[in-house]
Parts: C-alpha cells; sequence; structure tokens
C-alpha cells in the first residue's frame, strides 16, 4: 500500500553566480589546452586516413581536383602534427600561448590550411557526384575510395574549424 | 596700439564623458557602414553575374554541382541583398547595429551563406577543371561560361569573407 507522498520536496539549487567575466584564454581548444591536442589529433588522422585512400587508387593523377586533395590534406597533415607538438610541448610544461604573434600565426596557419582542405574536399566532392550519380560511371572507377577519401576530408576540415575560431576569438578578444 | 592682453581668457570646455572607449564599432565594414554596404553589393552584383551566366548554359541541371551552385548563389543574392538594405537604413537614420544579437545573427548568416557560396564554387571549379584540362571536352561544353561562373562566384564569396571576420571581430571583441 502506497503512504509515502507521491510528489517530494526537491532542494532548490544554489544560486550561483560564478566566473562573471571569464576570459577564454584556458577555454579547451585553444592553443596549449588538452582540447586543442584532440582537435590537432582529430585532423590528423582524418587527413591520413583520406591521403591514403586517395593515394590507393591508382587514377587519382588523372584528375586535376584529386592530385589537389592530395597536395591540400597533405599540407593539412604536416601543419596539424607540428600544432599537435606545440600542443604536447605547452601541456607538458603546463603554460598555455598567450602571445599575440603566435596565436596571429597560429590562426592565419589555421585558416589557410582549413581553407585549402575544405577546398578540396568541395571540388573532390563535385567530382565525385558527378561520376556516380551524373554520369553514373562508378564500374569503371574507384567511386567507394573516392567518397571515402572526400568524406575524410571534410571531417579533418570539420576538426580544424573549432581550432581556426577559437584562435580568431581569442586574438579578437584580448 | 594693442592694449588689450595679449593672452585672452578661453572657457574651459565642458568636459565631456562622450565615447571614452572607442570601441571597433565604426570601423568601415562593419554592418551599418559604408563599407558594409560596397562589401555587399559586391557580393550581390558577382552573385547577380554568376547566376545569369550559369542560367544561360541550357544544360546546367545534368550537373549536380552547377544546380548547386545556383542554389547557394542565389541564397547569396538574397542575403546580400537583404543586408544591403539594412545598411542602407542604418546609413541613413545615422546609426551602426551594436546589438549583439543581430550582429550574431548577420555573423552567422554571413558564415553560412560565404561558406555554401565557396563550397559551390570549388565544386563547380573541381568539374570546370576537370572537363577543360583532364578530359578535354570544351568543344561539346560551355566552358566559358562555366568558367566565368564559377570565377565570379569566388568573387562573391571574396567579398563576403570580409563581411563575416569583421561581424565576428567585432563580436568577439565586445
Amino acid at each position: 500500500m502506497m503512504s509515502g507522498p507521491a510528489v517530494h520536496p526537491v532542494e532548490a539549487p544554489p544560486m550561483t553566480m560564478a566566473a562573471p567575466m571569464v576570459r577564454m584564454k584556458d577555454f579547451q581548444g585553444m592553443p596549449g589546452t588538452l582540447g586543442s591536442l584532440f582537435l590537432r589529433l582529430c585532423q590528423f588522422v582524418f587527413a591520413v586516413i583520406s591521403i591514403c585512400v586517395m593515394v590507393t587508387t591508382s587514377d587519382f593523377p588523372s584528375v586535376t581536383a584529386f592530385s589537389y586533395l592530395v597536395a591540400a590534406v597533405g599540407l593539412q597533415i604536416i601543419w596539424s602534427l607540428v600544432l599537435a607538438i606545440a600542443d604536447v610541448y605547452a601541456i607538458l610544461v603546463k603554460r598555455s600561448y598567450r602571445n599575440v604573434a603566435i596565436v596571429s600565426l597560429f590562426a592565419i596557419g589555421d585558416g589557410i590550411t582549413s581553407t585549402l582542405t575544405f577546398a578540396a574536399a568541395c571540388a573532390s566532392a563535385g567530382i565525385t557526384v558527378l561520376i556516380s550519380n551524373d554520369l553514373e560511371k562508378c564500374k569503371v572507377n574507384h567511386c567507394t575510395r573516392f567518397m571515402s577519401a572526400t568524406a575524410m576530408a571534410f571531417l579533418s576540415w570539420f576538426a580544424a574549424s573549432p581550432s581556426f575560431f577559437l584562435n580568431f576569438w581569442s586574438l579578437a578578444s584580448r
């Protein structure tokens, strides 16, 4: 038999006024944080998968956009690796990058590499869709590999965008 | 003969507290300025040329990327026109947009439309290069028109980027 009250009293949560002005300096994802390292590793891994899948299709050099994808994603790999090493160093010495010149360099580099990766992914996507949907020539082409490489390039760009925006934001808000 | 005092007493100017902190609000290119209006008109004009050139090629619907270019550039036209009207209104009433919500809306809208335009331009560029350089089938295709439409879409994106970055910067620096 139920005799307890159906509605239990609930404690009101304490009104916290915590952190009225938190500067975004150590926000996860900014250079020198674990979030940033995670983003860099995502960029790196997706870009490596993309370039490996694309290179296994023997006929990728015959299409300019696919060659360009390999070049752009290769640049993304180098950039993400260098920045990942910089993040590891910053985490090990327990510091973050607050120098305007360095954060500007990171933001500009991120902007350039992510734009190139995105452009390459879009161009490859356009051609992959042309081959598979518009021309329906998937039997003589490596459609699945082209699609996978393109998708991985998009994922790499998707991981690179937050890095760029957070760097840019931290630059603008100082 | 001068008998009057050489130095006239000067009334102390009233201590105005006007604008002790000059924010970057009225920097040219931010919403509500002539620079912004100029950028909007550039985006609009290039996008209109791009869509007109693409639509005159009768076979553009057979390629997904070209149809997508028409859709993305069409969205850019609407967005740029609306924001140009907003700028004209702000210039006429001699005010600028300082509301965080409005500037956020502008920044997000600019980010979305410029990314879509850039993606469409890249996809079209990939296919145009494929047709003209890799397959060398320009005799049966409207290569020049495809190239012109793509180039105009790139120019429209090129004019949209400063708008986005200035909005984003003005959002981050407040």
